[in-house]
């Protein structure tokens, strides 16, 4: 199903949001820059240009007029570049230690980097989404780069989380001239068709949530589902969920219902990606391991459904109101403009095939149907995506030619099912983290950091510091 | 001056025809398949595919459902891929001693692999060009490769000489995944603006003609472009030139006489090239060494002008009437369809800079404008130059990230002033020609080959053995 393919591929995107509304202030300095790229590197149809916009903060680098200075540069994926400016306080540190120049480039279509104003994704004008691929946004980073050495031999070191991990590996690997190494977090760079089973994914938020507490909590969970369908079958039903849950749109029809399922299969997802081991905030705070305590709601086995709707309640409630202050659930608050932007990739190149067969996850069973997805993005966008682009050229599981590359995983992540867990060779450098959450180690320093943590920072400081004395 | 840039470029492609000339028997039997590709790779704008075609030949493998069968891939450079065939004996060799599958991939835009047919070249229609592109045909490559694996784990190894030396050098960069290494033969992955010096080209040309005999051929040879300007200054001067080398278009006016030194420069260049120690034919045949039969016959000071004229026409013969049967000497006979491909490639990614400065060459002085040569490209083709694309993408100097290429570089060749002679690390292997001219190595085993010739292949063969038992 194309749904829930659309639905989860938004995850990766929906975590920046959720970690960028921690700890509000904003605390990272910059200027903020554009630089002008082609609209299309790689054809010589038009001349047409736009700005992208980077942030510089050269305050950490003592000797301004040194052409060895360390450029720490954050390829950035979907969203606002400010974001992630505010929450990979592990770049700022390495550039204090470091003494180098800090860049967060933004992704071009994203933030304020539209090639085409606010017209940009009018889907009557298929020009102006033609070039909002991997490909074009690499080569504006590889111009931005070779613009800010000016000249001399300046060693980069690309950063990224999620998205933005596969751009500093995949720019790694494609401009080595340019960049030295890449610390890629989270980065899952297998979840394309054929190399990564579809239901990994859901298999590993299912693991999280048995391990959490006890197994009665997917017990429980595979069991709701038939459930809220049940009672979703009458008017009274419909009744009972919407008071349950307090939805400030009461279920009234079927499409309500399926938002309904839909918003909680994503609440499971959400949760695993941030089940951090320290209270953090999405638009509500979350407690630490908030799948345990979600867990701990679910614990026992419940007998009418009645209960088991009432417990499901109070364990989402952990999500989505955790301080008690929540009027009532709004299924729609989530979504935010750059939303489309992520959806879009997922369209042209970005294709990961979730799924799940209902059995070993305590999920829904879906299918993962190319042609039902296809079809809808060609109905969204008009464009058909290319599923098999970036295992083309970037070569899928066969990453052995790759060098000075850092792929961190969490194990507590589900993106993890996509990532590189095994080093092809002693010059790829694979650090796992047994409580982590999707990319914790891109964030700053924290006193409830675990070992883990800490000791993954170490690593990666330590082989980028090699990684620029051998340069 | 944008001129000499644009001739001097097309001497690389020149070579091809000339060794093309070569043993004209149809030696190497293929069949020939056609492959369909998208007309722009890296944008959503539009799903139009064409054909490039293909030459296969599956004679040498043993086992054809060994899924571990080497590929032998050519990766086609300017021209016509069946010329490439017939003149990469050492590919067929080799195919045979690894019962590997054979391919010789037609590069888009040359031979029949045209994306728009017969209006392919006409520039008032700007789409025609835009996708004639380096990145565009590796990616041809990538997607042919692909196919021809068909799931399986096929080690392949690219072939290329010239600026298709420069394809498979590249494309093992790119897609490291795809090939397991490259034979790259007299590649001038360096004849880039700001890498090389422009006059390198010339410079070696000159020193080829100052070792061949004596050191006055040099000297005459520079003397003689004075001579001929001031002959052409006048009506009897004209004739005498016309006259001396037995014109078929006699020299008119002073369009007339830019396009007579231009052959003749051409040919010092040409003969650099092509300088084997066996006899090999273009147009007309050439003696072995033929830069030395040239250089005997300008191994004395001339006094007066007149007779300079008369032995640089002798001289000359050695390339334009070496059997003694022209007729007279047609300027524009040289001329190739295909020799519009090229000038293309040099106006939009392929700037390669020449120059001369006129005292350390026997040359014309020349200096490399780009604003001038730009402005022909657009004048000519609609294109503006991009002259930084190439070291952008590929690295320029810094190519020690890559793995498992063979440069190969005959030190009689022009070219190798714009190679890799020197290796980065040691999956690089830097092979030296002595006696060696453009990609001399490519060419099939003849008992006239010098041992330096011999052993380069055998060091050749032995490299690629040893990448196919370690894949």
């Amino acid at each position: 199903m194309g749904e829930i393919q659309l639905r989860l591929s938004l995850a990766i995107f929906t975590v920046i949001l959720l970690i960028g509304g921690t700890k509000s202030e904003e605390k990272y300095q910059y200027l903020i820059k554009e630089f002008v790229v082609p609209l299309d590197h790689f054809s010589f149809l038009s001349n047409a240009t736009f700005s992208i916009r980077y942030l510089y903060n050269d305050s950490f680098v003592r000797d301004k007029s040194n052409a060895r200075t360390p450029i720490l540069f954050y390829t950035g994926n979907e969203g606002d570049i400010e974001l992630f400016a505010q929450n990979t306080g592990f770049l700022w540190e390495e550039a204090e230690r470091k003494h180098a120049l800090v860049i967060f480039a933004e992704h071009r279509y994203y933030g304020k980097s539209l090639p085409f104003g606010k017209s940009t994704f009018n889907t009557s004008m298929p020009e102006h989404l033609a070039y909002f691929t991997v490909e074009q946004t690499l080569e504006d980073y590889a111009m931005l780069i070779t613009f800010l050495r000016n000249g001399t031999e300046r060693p980069v070191v690309t950063f990224g989380g999620s998205y933005g991990g596969m751009l500093a590996a995949w720019f790694r690997m494609k401009y080595p001239h340019l960049a030295i190494g890449a610390l890629a977090a989270s980065a899952p760079i297998l979840q394309f068709p054929g190399i990564t089973d579809c239901d990994i994914f859901n298999r590993i938020v299912t693991s999280v949530f048995e391990n959490a507490y006890n197994s009665n909590c997917t017990v429980n969970i595979a069991k709701s589902w038939r459930v809220f369908e049940t009672l979703g079958g009458t008017e009274a039903g419909k009744k009972q969920i919407s008071d349950a849950f307090n939805l400030c749109s009461p279920i009234k029809n079927d499409a309500d219902l399926k938002k309904f399922l839909d918003y909680v299969e994503e609440i499971y997802s959400n949760l695993a990606m941030v089940n951090y081991p320290y209270n953090s905030s999405f638009l509500a705070p979350l407690p630490a391991f908030p799948v345990r305590q979600v867990c701990f709601y679910l614990k026992d086995l419940h007998t009418t459904d009645a209960d088991l709707l009432h417990t499901m309640a109070s364990a989402l409630a952990v999500y989505t109101n955790f301080t008690g202050t929540t009027k009532c659930l709004d299924l729609s608050a989530a979504s935010n403009a750059d939303e489309s932007g992520w959806n879009i990739q997922t369209c042209n190149q970005m294709v990961m095939p979730f799924c799940s067969n209902g059995t070993e996850t305590m999920f829904r069973p879906s299918t993962w149907n190319f042609n039902e997805f296809s079809e809808k993005c060609y109905k969204d966008y008009r464009l058909t995506p290319k599923p098999y682009d970036i295992i083309l050229r970037y070569g899928g599981k066969n990453i052995d030619a790759a060098t000075n590359i850092i792929f961190s995983n969490g194990l507590l992540d589900p993106w993890s099912g996509g990532g590189v867990l095994q080093a092809p060779n002693d010059k790829i450098h694979i650090i796992i983290l047994p409580e982590g959450a999707h990319h914790l180690d891109l964030r700053r320093s924290d006193p409830a950091d675990p070992p883990s943590v800490r000791d993954a920072r170490n690593k990666e400081s330590a082989i980028i510091a090699r990684w620029i004395e051998e340069f």
